[in-house]
């Protein structure tokens, strides 16, 4: 029997299971013990933020494998890696592949958005051979079994695939309730009108059918489920902007209000929540961007995508939305969500997904050592104690890719050049500033000084 | 005859012939009328700006096929890219091709730290082969010439260094003359010493003569060099940290107050200066290392490598001070120098230079927008038009990389997938979220939702 498997099952006879739910009813669970000791904090400080609201352990009560995982601002900063076939590419193995190497570097959570076929069996294989949570965008599901077109699109479809994925055990789902009818003509005037996908199918269905979102009036419905099985609601920004010129518009706010309505429902029926974010943001409107959702949203877990700091780099962002993205988690985004060099091209490749999730990785690192969050430098100090001693083995396993970093040093490592040395093969012995300035950093050294400059 | 050859002959019998010089007699020359274009400035902003010191023009008078280039706040956010071989590495036609990708990639000063042999031979060629201003660290070269010891070094053997490499046209020269004896104690209890070559050559001086660093007493004898060529001092770091724990210490604000000592030294003598600045800092400390620098070398502009915000990614490091280049630049400094892949671990190749590039192109034009420089976010517009038009071609024109963005977005077009699409390959023509909202960026559209719901 895993850990998670006694959790659930201790609970197996109690009305609600959420979290929120123990948190509030002033009981630690084994979920949030097990945070509490990875994130070096008191079981009571991840009570109480969990029945705040301000963190989430998104931990479906079917997904028993699991590791809970904290996202929340008095957590270290959270990455998420996308995977998923599309119409176009598919095969589950491949998808599993990328779950390995995507935990292997780091990701905090994975989330499975594939829109291809066999869409039950995947999520099923990720799942089981996942000790991360999981996530998902059920709409897509729901537009192949609709047949593809939008308007045919109904509630019924809808909330069987949100039960039928809360069954196989998703931790949370993105579900764009906060896209109203009335904030549509918003769009107009905008560069790149609605870029994600949940959001445009959403918006579709309301301007066939000149009616609400029914994920926004039958919100009680979801309520329903992910209270049963603890789900996680992640609140997807549809509205948000797809463009630097889109960013921070009359569209993207008018959403945000609404999910801020959407969190103190989901919260006054124990169901924890966290909100998504942009996106593509000029690097001087993020703080503005994340302190507007906190403020708005009452604190819930700030999930940004990004942000891209520039539009015209493709190829590259992972590099425009890391920086975006640690700019976020500084200012209190909770968890970022990966992008890789292969956005606006196609779909991620392996290597695309390695290279995403080190970024992030990156990123969220940076963010926790700005915040000091406790412990987070260490590593860094460990790592230069290393490279200050010439102990490259060191270095290379405190590194975020070892391999990487050795390869890149045995590379330059040639001729006459000996592989063991007591420096690097990029200013050669005789410029080693390190080597150099080893004296320096012995007290002894400057007593001798200072007596002779007297 | 070249557009600089003519202005420097036009000027061949002046006295002094520095930009700062003619700037403060309210003339405009050529290379300011030229950088005034290049930046949608007004010539006078340019004139008052070198003139007041905040803008520097690195423009060598014997480097006569130079484009030249404006570093300050008032233009554009530049970058630099670091080239040379080393006494382990070395061949002069690789350091010319990796000069070609430099600037073929957008790097707008290039640094020639070369170390090896043949560095008059290499240089030479690098100068002869360059429009944009190219960088060099002369006790590097003077190390070589001194054998190798820094205890050998003299002073006459460093000026002697800097007359001919000034003589060659290198348009701006790092010089470490802010590392003070009395400031070497301070190093102690740092976790990485010293970290800049120049700087722990000239501690090692200091201590082995116990005398204070020739180039700060003899400051003088450098301005009259630069006066001479007009070579842009480029103020060194020498005492900046190696490390996040070694950041913002006593030794590198202590280095700083001497830096803007010796700004206003430097600008008495109608002597072009900028400032280096750190290294490795984490996120939160980087916009206060900015404002203490400008306020304590009053406004000379800063030119910073990276910072790096954390140590712990050896191997991605162009992402790491992508990072903190970018909330640098947002703050006003005016030149980032790029940091490859390759740094901790060897000396960039090819493939590094175009990569570190990249990263900083990205860095510089996000800081750009974010300040708000004027036409800046142009361009993210319009690649953001086409994106949304499907049009790739131009999508590619504009991107920073167009071959490396049309190869990934043809990697993934495979099967039955034609290359011609309106839509790409990430989420399938299905689920193609701006497919999805064209129709809601008309405002037609809206005008019939409108009624309908009345």
């Amino acid at each position: 029997m895993t850990l998670r498997e006694e959790w659930v099952f201790k609970r197996k006879d109690d009305k609600v299971r959420t979290q929120i739910y123990y948190a509030r009813q002033g009981i630690v669970t084994g979920e949030m013990q097990w945070v509490a000791k990875h994130e070096s904090l008191e079981p009571e400080v991840v009570r109480s933020e969990v029945a705040r609201g301000r963190m989430v352990i998104p931990a479906n009560i079917a997904h028993l494998n699991l590791e809970p995982v904290a996202i929340g601002i008095a957590s270290r900063c959270k990455i998420n890696a996308n995977i998923g076939n599309s119409s176009v590419t598919s095969d589950i193995s491949k998808e599993l592949e990328k779950l390995y190497v995507a935990v292997e570097f780091g990701a905090d959570t994975v989330m499975d958005l594939s829109t291809g076929s066999e869409l039950d069996e995947t999520r099923k294989a990720i799942i089981d051979a996942s000790r991360v949570p999981i996530g998902t965008v059920p709409i897509y599901q729901a537009l192949e079994l609709a047949g593809g077109n939008p308007a045919d699109l109904t509630s019924e479809i809808m909330f069987g695939v949100i039960e039928s994925q809360a069954r196989q055990g998703v931790d949370y789902m993105t579900i764009h309730a906060g896209v109203l009818i009335e904030h549509l003509p918003f769009v107009q005037g905008r560069l790149t009108g609605i870029v994600s996908r949940g959001g445009a199918i959403l918006a579709q269905w309301c301007l066939k059918h000149n009616q609400q979102n029914f994920l926004y009036t039958q919100f009680d419905r979801l309520l329903d489920i992910c209270r049963h099985y603890d789900v996680t609601i992640s609140l997807g920004d549809g509205m948000r902007p797809g463009c630097l010129a889109d960013a921070s518009d009359k569209a993207q706010f008018a959403e945000l209000e609404t999910l801020g309505e959407l969190t103190e429902k989901a919260w006054s029926r124990d169901v924890q929540v966290m909100v998504e974010g942009p996106g593509h943001v000029p690097m001087d409107q993020i703080p503005m961007n994340v302190e507007k959702q906190q403020e708005i949203c009452h604190e819930a877990p700030f999930y940004v995508l990004g942000p891209l700091v520039t539009d015209c780099a493709p190829g590259y962002d992972h590099i425009t939305s890391a920086i975006g993205a640690a700019i976020a988690g500084q200012h209190g985004a909770a968890m970022l969500c990966y992008v890789t060099p292969r956005e606006h091209l196609g779909l991620p490749n392996l290597d695309d997904v390695k290279r995403g999730v080190i970024a992030y990785k990156i990123a969220a690192h940076a963010a926790d050592v700005a915040r000091h969050r406790i412990g987070a430098r260490d590593r860094d100090d460990e790592i230069s104690r290393a490279r200050f001693a010439f102990d490259w083995e060191r270095q290379f396993a405190l590194s975020m890719d070892p391999q990487h970093a050795r390869k890149l040093r045995e590379e330059r490592l040639t001729g006459d050049c000996v592989r063991e040395t007591d420096y690097c093969a990029m200013c050669g012995p005789k410029f080693c500033s390190m080597k150099l300035s080893q004296d320096l950093t012995r007290p002894e050294k400057f007593k001798q000084t200072a007596k002779r400059r007297k």
